[in-house]
């Protein structure tokens, strides 16, 4: 059965990037402060598109990430995200699979090398899961932001695991990753806890019945 | 030297209680969610004021509380967590010392059984830092919410330790522990990661010279 894995970098305060405004869009100076422990990664680096020289690598933060490219299929991203990253991400795209882009606007496939193909899809976010489903074969589909994906996706159920890793600053401003319009509590599992000293990792599974209301959350406590 | 730490419970998605509205204030269904593991432990039991009967304890948890505890010389809060908590605290609140309320309302000092007496403190929140470090002895000033006293601490350098208790819960709306008004960027030293399962608790400490701006963030890495 392919799972849906989201992965997303936020500060302690809840941000996926700073308050910056300008053309970079998400990937802006509070971006990379928060994801420096995996754009500095060797095992990041080895990949098509790596970013860096592999300094700063510690073995926690490594294995994640090996982890995170041996699972992942096919990807599926939001549109504020491919634009802010397809100018940055040059001709090999940190995602050597295809990648599933959801947006209102109607677009041509586009390939990239190292494996690379952006898809457009006009359908929705769900339609989107599944045509990354039916890519990723026996591997996973992964999400990977921006923000306003991760919140539809969670509203609607489609998350099967929530991989949060929390960089140790308080930002203050930017784009939040739960916007607070979710309609239903959501309770997790949390399943796994690593802390590398760059960042906390912490892994959830999320329930199979992903809503619940709260009163009915805490009728059951 | 004394020392002020503030303790805080969130859900995963940054809310120290939930949406809903209500007379309670803070103390809501969310609120009480989220704040399970701390109010189900033998070691709060054991206190004056305790809420329930130790079930559901952990070592971790149960280990931390007592920490909490120990610590503990004074108490400052902001007047809304005063008001929700007044009543619902009974003769004997949980804050076995004095405790320091900011708030622009005059009112004479309040005696509790168990050691608590409540002052209320006009001069704003360095004032009562002040006095609460003043009462505290050699023990340490614990900051305990609500959101609003702590984002006025953080953005006046006022807090030593940051320890965040984050619950598996995805609330999806509410009073958020960060309001995203910070001045500046604030880096944070990781120095404790603990699960119990129930809760992840991250302890950090606060640079010395609380406020950076984020270029200058950036420019040390």
């Amino acid at each position: 059965m392919t799972m849906v894995r989201c992965d997303m970098t936020m500060s302690l305060d809840g941000y996926i990037c700073g308050p910056e405004a300008g053309q970079s869009g998400y990937l802006n100076e509070g971006f990379f402060r928060i994801t420096s422990w995996l754009t500095e990664l060797a095992s990041l680096a080895a990949e098509p598109g790596g970013m860096a020289g592999g300094v700063d690598v510690t073995d926690v933060d490594d294995a994640l990430v090996a982890e995170m490219f041996a699972q992942a299929g096919a990807y599926v991203m939001g549109r504020r995200m491919f634009d802010s990253g397809e100018g940055p991400w040059g001709p090999e795209p940190p995602f050597p699979a295809p990648v599933f882009v959801v947006t209102h606007r109607e677009r041509a496939q586009l390939e990239r090398d190292g494996g690379t193909t952006f898809f457009f899809v006009t359908e929705g976010v769900r339609a989107a899961v599944d045509r990354a489903k039916a890519a990723a074969g026996d591997f996973h589909v992964h999400v990977s932001g921006g923000a306003q994906i991760v919140q539809q996706m969670l509203a609607a159920g489609l998350i099967d695991e929530l991989h949060l890793h929390i960089s140790p600053v308080l930002l203050g401003g930017g784009t939040r990753l739960f916007s607070g319009d979710l309609p239903h509590v959501i309770e997790l599992e949390r399943f796994r806890v690593a802390d590398s000293g760059n960042v906390t990792h912490l892994s959830f599974r999320l329930p199979t019945i992903p809503r619940c209301p709260l009163a009915a959350a805490a009728a059951s406590d």
